[in-house]
């Protein structure tokens, strides 16, 4: 391991910002037909080059007539002008307007040679030859009356009033929405100049990458590649095009084969997705040997193995000089923080596109965080929005590193200054999104994994539910982050809360189908030869079973420690409620603890120990909020069903599952 | 025009929305690829279908162990165990951790069987046979030292611990955005069931549209399609899939046959475009005819003429049941509210997709608006952000809705109600943006038009300047809405602002090239045969003119309007600096008011009369301003290149141009 890099001098951000300022990616300017403009950015001015409207346009419906024939004319006293045609719009005007006459005229039409103003149609009547009202239909009438004098220019748009030949229409740097998109239609622009779209190379490393879709060999330590598709979608929203290459493994010369193609075909190349220090020294040689490296080693927490660079092209490549080249780290949310803050606002000064007004939000602190390790945090947090008025709550998300799915459960990052060492609860954090759509949940719930719960969810808009089990979970909402917590099974911990609805579920132990061997109880896990798989002691499910274990122990008069270490597998736990269930039917355990809904639903066999309550508990200042009212109300299904006899809708097909036979737990 | 079609009834607004409500336009949810999945939204729960990660982890480089035998191990006293292997990620273990030994292990790799804990690299030592240190590189070392202590389950994240199988990934409803693209992709999924995209087809009508890049023949009254792409870019933005139809005239049967295409092959008919009543009409009686009318005109100004019902499918059309429709209006600004308004939300709730949170601004009004017509009035206004922590400046901006330009002009609508009838200045306005992505300008100028003027806002970050002239510029400036004005030549006005800069321009005749009629000044257009074309009295080049033509009146013992009267065409004003020369150039005129610039741009003959100061003039209170101070400081070029003797490049290659001689104007 002595080959291994270590990053010592670690750049500060501001450093690494300047050496990403530094790089050029900036695609050449390019014409895009008006169909396919929106979003982009004018790379430079568009004057006008013809007059909008093209002529003097009547923008009434009515008669174009010479202003000077109206003079006078009034309800008691109207003109009468002589109809010498019609003129519509889409067609060369066939009439004059001599004095004395008009011509009947349509919105949007040709003013006739002669005639100098419109008189809308609602201002007067047809009349027959002899000066009478016309009303029989399909006559054509002779003569006008006009019930309203009119001035020169009234109801009349004239040539290039709206824009004229040679004004300047559109700014180099506009962003082209439906409205400018408009414009351009009505000065007859069917292509525009544009920024180009910088596009960017993404080469991911590391021999354990496999592509979603692709069959995954766990034994092998193979993952799903996240990176590369994560960055993808975040260059597009940056305005980039993504390109995908192939995987890179962690040698020497397929890797510089990979990052001098993406060179050769793109603005800016990102390598990402692995972890493991060897392939990171693989990237940093090759930006040394074949590039140029500005910068290795930033000092944020996370991005320490962050690089910035230079990589040659091909003498004969499309773009001339080297490409830009940044490193990222290899973990999924370390990549997307350190891509959301350094990289993108890059790719989108490149595409000339400005920073979305959503891409950042004030937050305030939901709990007091501790830090102090001498280098910039980006902390990623969670949003609550309590719509109180008050900004959202920030809460800090750490399941460390790894996770993939603290890319969901954080909505951006809070950049902690190296000096600060105590963020206060309630302190006003500016929070950077991972994406500017990204939309913080408006519910947060908390505790035990189920799959009734799992349909209620569904039901809500937007909630966020973190599976941290009935224990965890109801610490949490004593905390007071959470809007609400699902418990399932008995608990010691008194939290004040209100009691929102809940269910019953049935609970044991999940055998293979058939019940091989032959499993009636928890004894025969004590007595027997049965490997067993159990569930965290946050679980409400192994609280029952610990329960039921005291029960055992007291007919026999021993401890439950005593029977727990007989039992092959009770320290073997488990994450979900599905997860036992799983190892079951792997083979790799006879029984596991589990519902009789996943045993019945995956086919194995199912021995039941009880049935537990399962409630859902809100905290009681937030009973109030409208998304824990909406929660509240999709819990009184199991009510209206069981007023009318039926199985709740929620509880429909879930085996073992009945409504709560308690009003309160 | 009896058969002409008068709204009466309006419906209310509720009422039009209500009835939008009723129409089906969901279409059918979809599978698409992960990779076009950004910003589309989940139609079904997705439940993870694998445990993440699928084997128990090593989270860092290092060595694996049997936790047990590091117990006691410090830095003083490591714990030194025999090295039996290496396991890489990507690859299955081929060694086993018995007690006593360990096995380097990357970030990333599967733990071997035996080992229960990971210690990182930088508490071990690598030790030769003897035991003593091993620094030479290239050495395989037999034994590590150990210096620090590790529990069961350090630095390791177990199968499943990120998200196990069974669990719950995403809701139905989510929007994918890069994180949820990254969970996905950690759960292997490469396509992902999503809302469909509602298919918007848009027929646009009017015999006097003609499509943006083909010829246009203004004599006819032909007009470029404005709402076409103008809605389909909106269709695009609110999450659906426009479908352009072509143009119907306003002929019966091939309106009938259009819309009902478009009815056989979308989710939604749009017809858009004709402003004429006769048009409305024949759609009116088609969708009556072969649909269903539920509503017809709306008391919302603009939008009276709005219509909405259902089109029949063909028995065999994909879809079943009848397409849903709405008419727009006409004219484009109009078009764009109502389906800004009533459209929008529809096709994006059909599409799964929420209401972007930047679609909607507070402002406060610039000026008081006095309305009063008893229906709702969508008011078209501007917005200027101060930058001073107050809401923006919102305007009214009411060009007559035939313009074009008010599409850029303003930036949103703001909703009056029927029983408002006075908006006091400073009063606070909901303004809803014509798109979620308008960015309102940070500097709004007002005044002459003038091509040094459209180089300097060239250089500017997004500014707003509204050509009305120098009279009406500083008649704007006074009344405090805007930030700046551009004044060229004299002025009556006195207007309290602070002088940022200018420049000196030549102005005079511009006459064909060669100068046929021999022109040499005005007195050749008060005493000649010369077909004249003049500007505006609000242009600061007109006022020049009018002055020369005080000194000729003067010399002649004469009055200014005795001598206006005897040129021909005085009183034909033309909207923009150029317009005049086109008309030259067209041969509609003889001798055009203009400067040298224009002139010689466009090949013409020049005979001058003057030069005149431009000057650009800030309102007091804004000098502080960091967009005025951008603008001052675009201006400063024109010191820094007189200082060094150039022509300052803002002017470069304008002929007739030169740094304004006076520090003040």
């Amino acid at each position: 391991m002595s080959d291994r890099k270590e990053f010592r001098d670690l750049a500060t951000p501001e450093a690494a910002r300047e050496a990403i300022d530094s790089l050029d990616l900036s695609p050449a300017p390019e014409t895009v037909p008006l169909e396919n403009a929106r979003g982009r950015v004018l790379s430079e001015r568009i004057d006008a080059a013809i007059d909008v409207p093209g002529f003097d346009r009547a923008s009434m419906d009515g008669y174009a007539v010479r202003a000077r024939d109206t003079f006078g004319a009034d309800e008691a006293d109207p003109a009468e002008l002589d109809l010498v045609g019609a003129v519509h719009a889409g067609a060369t005007p066939e009439v004059t307007v001599e004095p004395g006459t008009c011509a009947e005229i349509s919105t949007g039409a040709v003013m006739p040679d002669g005639a100098d103003a419109v008189v809308m149609v609602e201002r007067t009547d047809e009349l027959d030859g002899e000066g009478g009202d016309l009303n029989a239909e399909g006559d054509a009438p002779d003569r006008i009356a006009i019930r309203t004098a009119v001035a020169p220019g009234d109801h009349v748009m004239s040539a290039g009033a709206d824009i004229a030949a040679g004004a300047r229409a559109l700014g180099p740097g506009t962003r082209l929405t439906p409205r400018e998109i408009g414009l351009l239609s009505a000065l007859g622009v069917d292509e525009v100049p544009v920024a180009g779209t910088p596009r960017v190379g993404i080469v991911s490393t590391g021999d354990e990458l496999v592509r979603p879709g692709d069959e995954l060999d766990p034994s092998r330590g193979e993952i799903y590649d996240v990176n590369s598709t994560t960055i993808a979608a975040g260059v597009e929203e940056a305005g980039g095009e993504p390109v995908l290459y192939p995987h890179a493994g962690d040698d020497y010369d397929e890797m510089e084969r990979l990052l001098r193609r993406a060179a050769d075909e793109c603005d800016l190349v990102l390598s990402s997705g692995s972890t493991s220090a060897s392939a990171v020294d693989v990237i940093y040689r090759v930006i040394e040997e074949r590039g140029d490296l500005l910068l290795h080693g930033v000092a944020v927490k996370p991005g320490k193995p962050m690089l910035v660079g230079r990589l040659d092209r091909r003498e004969d490549a499309d773009a001339p000089g080297p490409s830009a080249y940044i490193g990222l780290p290899g973990y999924p949310v370390s990549a997307l923080t350190i891509f959301r803050t350094f990289v993108a606002p890059a790719i989108r000064e490149a595409a000339g596109q400005p920073e979305p007004a959503t891409a950042t939000v004030e937050g305030r602190m939901a709990v007091g965080e501790r830090y102090g390790e001498g280098r910039m945090r980006l902390m990623p947090v969670g949003l609550l929005d309590l719509d109180d008025g008050d900004r959202p709550l920030a809460y800090p998300v750490d399941k460390g590193s790894g996770a993939t799915t603290s890319l969901v459960e954080a909505d951006g990052v809070v950049a902690v200054d190296p000096d600060t060492e105590y963020l206060d609860r309630g302190e006003r954090v500016s929070v950077q999104l991972f994406s500017p759509d990204v939309r913080p949940p408006t519910l947060l719930g908390v505790g035990e994994d189920d799959p009734a719960l799992n349909r209620l969810l569904d039901r809500l808009e937007s909630p966020r539910y973190l599976p941290v089990g009935s224990r965890e979970g109801l610490r949490r909402l004593r905390d007071g982050v959470p809007d609400a917590a699902v418990v399932a099974g008995p608990t010691d911990r008194e939290v004040d809360a209100a009691y929102l609805g809940g269910w019953t579920r049935e609970w044991g132990l999940v055998v293979p189908g058939g019940n091989p061997d032959g499993v009636t109880g928890l004894a025969d896990l004590v007595d027997g030869d049965v490997r067993f798989v159990n569930r965290p002691t946050d679980s409400g499910l192994r609280r029952s079973l610990d329960d039921a274990l005291d029960d055992l122990a007291a007919d026999r008069d021993a401890s439950r420690r005593d029977l727990a270490d007989r039992i092959d597998g009770y320290e073997l736990t488990v994450r979900a409620f599905e997860s036992p269930v799983r190892k079951v039917l792997a083979g790799d355990a006879d029984a596991g603890l589990g519902l009789r809904e996943t045993a019945e639903r995956l086919g194995c066999g199912f021995v039941s120990l009880g049935e537990q309550s399962v409630s859902v508990r809100a905290a009681p200042d937030r009973v109030e909020r409208d998304a824990v009212a909406e929660l509240a109300g999709a819990l009184d299904d199991l009510d209206d069903a069981a007023d009318g006899g039926g199985k709740p809708d929620l509880l429909a097909d879930l085996a073992g599952y009945s409504r709560n036979s308690r009003n309160d737990p």
